[in-house]
């Protein structure tokens, strides 16, 4: 838990910045405006492992320093803050675990390395977390107490940033919203190996399942959300089907936790009116009287969201990151 | 939000605390190591409404400073801390909105109205964020970076604690734990007039309710406990159902918040071995690999928690209290 005395100052120069997913690395140079002066996005090379995968995000963070110094009137940067895909350990900026889809990426000691080589501090958070400090900083959560990221694509995922700080949890797993009991999901096999989860029924890859079982035939998501705009009743009834397991997740997690604004991004969240319909309902259906009116947004960051909020990650020192045991 | 600097130090001094229920209030002198030095307990008094119920507050927290005057070793108390009843806006100290247990409770300025009456500030704070405060502080959480607390009582609610800080939420409302979708509880009507919610089905009422429901008869949810423990099928069903749906809102509740300790309380916290199995098998159906061997723990820190709590926020100007906006 840092000292809020020290989030509520601007960081004093820029910050370099990186998400880290499995397909692509893109690094930035944030200035203490958020303005985000310089990115540059290469591809992660996830299949080559850890080793390969720094070097690369390395060289590309050099690069962003070096194009930031040729332009005279920039400030070299102080400090890096980096999102990464996997459980982080922000205290050490390791790599606890993580998904195979970078082999070795599990105890990769990402802070350490990345700080060597570039003789910077450098922060590590988790993507997901960087996204959701990120929209708190400079999308939908700017100049509010507290926001709630829902994120609902490949799986879903979200964070709870309060007084800008994330709430990364005791071992950097907070915000795996996605794995919580859904009557709508019951039965339904998760990615975490459990069944009933919301993520397994309503997640993109989630929907494509449902629409499948339902007896449908579709390629993909988009597909199946296509069709239900099109007025196709079959695929109308899965998606609202999942668009209501999504908003009584949402409305859940009001009660839960009483964010001031709620905001939901991801590729579902891009799925059109029907789907956010559905959203609403089920948010409704939950949400006790005295949380019903908290406003649920769509992301307004960007994509440089998770950019951003590494590098308002990265700009605090390391010694003020561990929580106070009391 | 409050600086970790301010709240790592240790309270100087002795602080009055209350803890204000709907049946009794309860006051006593804490000092700054968490010692509770002289207590009262006097009867509510609910039904004379909110200004005689502060009136009992005011004379009982004088009564115990003039216990505590009375020993001469002790040092005057410095502050006060009260943990009520209703939802509380701590910036202010004014309550919120609340049930009608105390008629005209809402809309009270408690911290104003006591702090005039002891010459002394004030900072107020929900009930149950007060448990689970005293639970992190003095309890299972003792010395734990984070603490989630779930009550299983009445109703079901709970309050999580991050560097010896609670999550009030946005508006105090954070913590409404039992008001979230459980597929055990499915078309069960729920306290806030919503169905489906675990607190409809697995609160001691809700598990009487759903005794009755199946068949069963008893006078009251003991009884329905008794019969379970004691080898009747249609009890032990029903407790056991009740039971994983606590579970399964804790499991799932872990892989949101990632406590560092996990703690039940509330009177069903004391049903048995039965109860406690169904719970602890809720669990393991929901919490992701990374999360499952979270320590699920009994509250430790004994009928004075939530006086405790109550203290320790007291402890805390004023003024440091609001969230950083940024």
């Amino acid at each position: 838990m840092i000292g809020s005395s020290r989030v509520s100052q601007p960081a004093t120069g820029p910050v370099l910045a990186a998400d880290l997913g499995g397909t692509k690395i893109t690094a930035g140079l944030v200035n203490g405006g958020g303005e985000v002066l310089a990115t540059r996005s290469v591809l992660t090379g996830a299949h080559q492992g850890s080793d390969a995968v720094i070097s690369t995000l390395v060289e590309v963070l050099l690069a962003v320093r070096a194009d930031a110094a040729a332009q005279t009137h920039l400030e070299a940067p102080s400090a890096v803050g980096i999102g990464s895909a996997g459980v982080v350990d922000s205290a050490t900026g390791r790599i606890v675990s993580a998904t195979d889809a970078i082999p070795g990426w599990a105890g990769t000691d990402l802070g350490t390395r990345v700080s060597e080589a570039l003789d910077l501090p450098a922060r590590v958070l988790n993507d997901v977390h960087a996204h959701a400090l990120g929209e708190a900083t400079a999308g939908a959560g700017a100049g509010r107490a507290s926001l709630l990221l829902v994120a609902v694509g490949t799986g879903i995922g979200g964070g709870m940033v309060r007084g800008g700080l994330i709430d990364a949890g005791a071992r950097g797993l907070a915000g795996h919203v996605g794995h919580v009991p859904m009557p709508e999901a019951a039965g339904v096999g998760c990615t975490c190996g459990r069944t009933g989860h919301v993520e397994g029924l309503a997640s993109g890859p989630g929907m494509l399942a449902a629409y499948l079982r339902a007896g449908g035939q579709a390629a993909d998501t988009r597909e199946v959300v296509a069709r239900a705009e099109a007025g196709e009743d079959l695929a109308a009834g899965v998606l609202r089907t999942c668009a209501i397991a999504v908003g009584r997740l949402i409305g859940g997690l009001l009660n839960v936790m009483d964010p001031d604004v709620a905001v939901l991004t991801g590729g579902m969240a891009g799925a059109g009116p029907l789907w956010w319909q559905g959203v609403h309902d089920g948010v409704a259906h939950e949400a006790i009287d005295l949380v019903a009116g908290t406003e649920l947004l769509p992301a307004m960051a960007g994509p440089d969201a998770a950019l951003l909020g590494a590098a308002k990650f990265g700009a605090v020192p390391l010694t003020a990151t561990r929580e106070d045991p009391r």
